[in-house]
């Protein structure tokens, strides 16, 4: 039986009203499958509304497929089975999002960088330039690998900072070095074997995990990464970071270097070179890129903006070797560029107009008195002369190894006083195989008087602290 | 043996020069392996550089693993082996980058919409107002599934415009439709098998193929997705654009959703609805959704919004049902959200002032009189009678069916007077299956009068053209 009640007063329009009740009988089982309807003369006279509300609903319900009309003979209700519910109701465990902001007093977690020191005002500058000149090319399509002029920035970056020389159209730009990451894995294939560091910065296995890729963990020496044990291994991939080894700060010794290199020459093999935070070198200029020193087309560069602008800007992009490049285009070109428009060419002017540059030196001033401030409030401490720092030449983090306590003890006795801060053994895949007593410290994202105040606290923590919660 | 040449007019520091100088003395062999170096001092009385300068150079050597120090005997020479290049230098056919604008007097393929459409001012005013009133937040690490206001946001839209009811921590923000997809392939696994529609949208399958998985093809029926041939494979995920199918414009019956639901509720299967431009009907309401009817977490939604913005707009989501939320936090919570955290917050606002609602209504009618534009200018010209129009209720493009001609002719007829449009039986695996005779043509990138003109030129090259080149 169809029973049709309508609400003149509500703001659902009335055709909607009758789609709804012809919709919930049918489906309710109350009108049969088959079962004939109503003409929409008949219908419209009885509900009193216009012949052409009851077409409207009808023609959605047709549309739909709840009902079928056959020649000269009217609509039919469609035969539609009930749909069951199989499983009982879902009652999923919500986690609790976190947001970026740190439950702790003191954070001394690695992937933090100093809000305040990115420009942000030059960069809110430059995109309403873009948004105020930028007319319909910022609505059309970009072209896969990136707009255009964003990569010629870049390779002419990268020429005069880096020493490389390559042409634009080897620069594929993508929301973030995780993403590109899994380009080059599509690129490559998921079925050869891909060697990392171990210790090393955790995502890049998980990422090789999440698309099932065979991986190698290849220790580091004090040169670089392990080359005997890389060549007992069937690697044909390997991810390093050679500039700056995270976590541990060593730097991949030039004949190392060409070690890797060789050994990538040897085979069909390639190097994912992750250069992700070689601006921030303290002594020195940045250590040169493996992919500036191959001539044979072997490594595959990626660098992030995360860690130069701030965490929130997913952009990055890698460089190809010239041997990938008909292979990339052939496969993976169908792929749609990540970043938006408007922020590639918002990027194009911060690198282009030079900022760039003076935000890498004003950071760089800035982290290093940072550094400094951090190692110096350790010294002149009580701890002072238990403390042995190393890994503090570059980069936004350093370690620390102190005389007479378990890395779990300087853990656990930091996080009673609310300061967090990671072993080194969480780097291993086997946490035995750490340095013992090691923790790891990120000093970028901190005000200088308040990182003070915090290796203050850390260290009063391992002095007097408890590990009992 | 060692030569330095400064050149002190150059803007290279001297530091600079002498480490390069050293370098590449090491590097071509000039200076042998373990060689000893002169001492810092003599080099810096030698040179008439200051004792600083040469420090610096051979601390940067040191770093980069050229020279050794050996305690109270001086710097030597690293061992360095020279790097080989062992494949000729390579000279990679570059293809030439198309950009957005399309090289064809008419182009009628069906991935344009209209950038006039768009209230670009709107967009910009948001923007302003986010970056003025942004601060640290803007840049502090967003969580990995999107800013949460947006999530809130989305889940309202969903529950007002198309009666789903999903929590804010059920949707996934991405940067595009295609990156959120391989998401749910490492969510899903590459492993099983995964069904799509054919003909359907190719870069489905590609994607599919790139990250290796098995993909069966399924034929589409004038209800939906065939079952009986879906019942015959071992598919266990199916992506489907029930809605409006791609390219065929048909809409899945109620009868065949609830057997879709009834299929996946059969076993441990999926089903992807890809709702692209459920927005664009024409006729009557927006189909309901798969993932509205689905009462026991089958069905994963995914919705661009490239086709309701413009296409440089690289922000997509997707509807995580609860019975897989807990394995994607548990499994892929790791990968950084795609989206920049501006872009978030201006869509946010974008929805939720209501300024999405206004589009999508002033977009609809738009494209609507341009699809009467279309079918009109046919109806009325010579070829009208033999012209048969389907596929026209929704969406952004049309099939045209030619009595008389072959897909072939109409393709290269159309070609030869600068006017691009697709054959149908590209979307097919076997292009000999398609519906012989049968191009489609996007009209939503077009303006109104423009329109009218191409469509007119369109029948002439069909009427009149010539199919040699």
């Amino acid at each position: 039986m169809l029973t049709i009640s309508l609400d003149t007063s509500s703001k659902e329009p009335l055709y909607q009203q009758i789609y709804r009740h012809i919709r919930h009988a049918i489906e309710s089982g109350d009108v049969a499958p088959r079962e004939k309807l109503p003409s929409k003369r008949r219908l419209a006279s009885y509900l009193k509304v216009s012949l052409s509300t009851v077409e409207t609903a009808y023609a959605q319900l047709k549309a739909e497929g709840y009902i079928e009309t056959k020649m000269k003979s009217g609509c039919y209700a469609a035969e539609i089975q009930p749909l069951e519910r199989v499983r009982p109701p879902l009652r999923p465990k919500l986690l609790r999002e976190k947001t970026g902001l740190s439950p702790f007093l003191y954070d001394f977690r690695t992937d933090r960088v100093d809000p305040e020191a990115f420009p942000f005002s030059v960069w809110a500058k430059l995109t309403r330039k873009v948004l105020s000149e930028g007319g319909k090319e910022l609505l059309e399509t970009a072209y896969p690998k990136g707009l255009y002029e964003l990569r010629e920035t870049i390779a002419e970056y990268l020429r005069r900072f880096r020493g490389m020389d390559v042409l634009p159209e080897q620069i594929v730009i993508g929301a973030g070095w995780e993403y590109l990451f899994t380009l080059i894995i599509q690129l490559l294939g998921h079925r050869c074997c891909y060697g990392v560091e171990n210790p090393g910065y955790q995502k890049v296995s998980k990422i090789l995990h999440s698309l099932d890729c065979p991986v190698s963990y290849l220790p580091v020496e004090a040169e670089g990464i392990s080359l005997s044990a890389l060549e007992r291994t069937s690697v044909e991939v390997l991810h390093v970071t050679p500039s700056h080894h995270f976590p541990l700060g060593i730097v991949t010794t030039a004949q190392r270097r060409r070690e890797l290199l060789r050994w990538a020459n040897g085979g069909n093999r390639y190097i994912i070179e992750d250069d992700y935070d070689s601006e921030f070198r303290y002594e020195g200029r940045p250590i040169p890129a493996l992919a500036e020193m191959d001539h044979n087309g072997r490594v595959i560069y990626i660098k992030t903006f995360a860690k130069i602008l701030a965490p929130s800007f997913r952009i990055a992009y890698m460089v190809l070797p010239l041997t990938l490049l008909e292979q990339y285009e052939a496969r993976l070109l169908f792929y749609a560029c990540t970043v938006s428009s408007i922020e590639q060419r918002v990027l194009r002017d911060f690198i282009g107009d030079g900022y760039l540059e003076r935000h890498l030196n004003r950071s760089r001033n800035l982290y290093k008195k940072r550094r400094d401030i951090f190692i110096e409030t350790i010294k002149k401490s009580a701890l002072g002369s238990k403390v042995e720092i190393f890994g503090e030449d570059a980069g936004m983090h350093l370690l620390l190894r102190v005389q007479g306590m378990t890395e779990h003890e300087l853990v656990a006795k930091a996080r009673r006083r609310g300061i967090s801060l990671n072993g080194l053994s969480r780097y291993y895949i086997d946490p035995a195989e750490a340095l013992q007593n090691t923790v790891i410290a990120g000093y970028a994202g901190w005000q200088d008087q308040r990182l003070r105040q915090g290796v203050t606290a850390l260290i009063e923590a391992w002095e007097k602290g408890s590990t009992e919660p």
